[in-house]
């Protein structure tokens, strides 16, 4: 995690995971401290700094609006996030994380998904784009955006505790989703709500001035 | 908000609400500083404390595990939701933030929902409990447990900006939700799952083992 952090994408899967028997959640920043999220409305404080974690059983990489792009060229996190693979029994992603996992290039030549507007860059990483709410493939699992964590995590989940116990999970989160509107996937949107979408991620980029200058011919 | 708090319940609403073009959101505590969540594993740092917040147009009041049992008797919180309801278009909770919404006072001979944990508990607060995914009375809006904060926030976004800016959001957050079991409904759930879930609060609850104490009877 670090600032720019999209909250759900990381407290989406908390949610779910964090309610499995036993288990411990760290948040993990490359700084220890506070993060502030994309919106920078809202702050975490994060427990734990990359130097201080050397091993999990699952990694989830949450992703942000746009300071990912930033993160792509951070040595220092593709270092930490390769380090921790070699211990994990699942390495996963939400929205553009999946852009930063495969910067590493541990998705070379496997498909992956992400949030619909930065997909295309999988490629620059040699991972394979595909439209899904999540996608496995060995041990990695990415998940499209934002809100797609939580059905991602359910689907983990059933895979460490069964599906009684995921079940559960769910009811006691009270997942049942009952969304007003049909608008949520992006091969099926209307034009006019995808133009409204891409400028609420134009808004959203304008809050990091400097990155914005440089990206601004691509997004 | 406050120690105890469950996540999910404030960044679902806050990950639609903030989406609105030039909408402001504050993470209000009883005291401004570090909030742990139930879980113990993650933490928000509240910028604002209650005594500095004197008005919003909408008031969203998470819940908790089980710290909502003691929002209810305390009065200095109690007073500022109802100074603040004094200034709302919208009052709203999610999972048993509606019990503490309920303890002011404000919910009376109303219709209210909740998680289905402590969904009688409104009762006692003179508020009448419906098992929907939300409910709304005038200008209340109270959701079911946890993750229905995301299905009612947008429905509060579609009041306020309408259908196209709420599906550009819906689209954004990729909310097009496809969980792998139909399990989050207590109504519909099966009985064995509804155990695991009130293992799950159980666990929960003893990470208040002070608070435990005096309610273990009634959980």
């Amino acid at each position: 995690m670090k600032d720019g952090l999209t909250m759900l994408d990381a407290i989406g899967p908390y949610e779910v995971l964090r309610n499995i028997s036993n288990a411990e959640v760290l948040f993990v920043a490359e700084k220890k401290g506070e993060i502030t999220a994309d919106s920078k409305f809202v702050h975490l404080n994060a427990k734990f700094g990359i130097d201080e974690i050397n091993e999990a059983d699952i990694l989830v990489i949450p992703g942000s609006a746009i300071t990912f792009l930033r993160e792509i060229n951070n040595v220092k996190v593709m270092e930490w996030i390769k380090k921790i693979n070699q211990t994990t029994l699942w390495t996963t992603s939400v929205c553009s994380g999946s852009i930063i996992l495969a910067s590493t290039g541990l998705l070379n030549g496997l498909e992956a998904t992400s949030h619909w507007k930065p997909m295309e860059l999988l490629k620059k990483f040699g991972a394979v784009p595909k439209a899904e709410r999540f996608v496995e493939q060995d041990k990695y699992i990415t998940a499209a955006g934002v809100s797609t964590g939580i059905d991602m995590a359910l689907y983990l989940c059933n895979k460490i505790v069964g599906e009684a116990k995921t079940k559960a999970i769910q009811l006691f989160i009270e997942y049942d989703p009952k969304p007003i509107y049909k608008s949520g996937n992006y091969s099926t949107a209307e034009k006019n709500v995808i133009e409204e979408a891409e400028f609420i991620l134009l808004e959203e980029a304008k809050k990091e001035p400097e990155l914005f200058e440089e990206i601004k011919g691509e997004i």
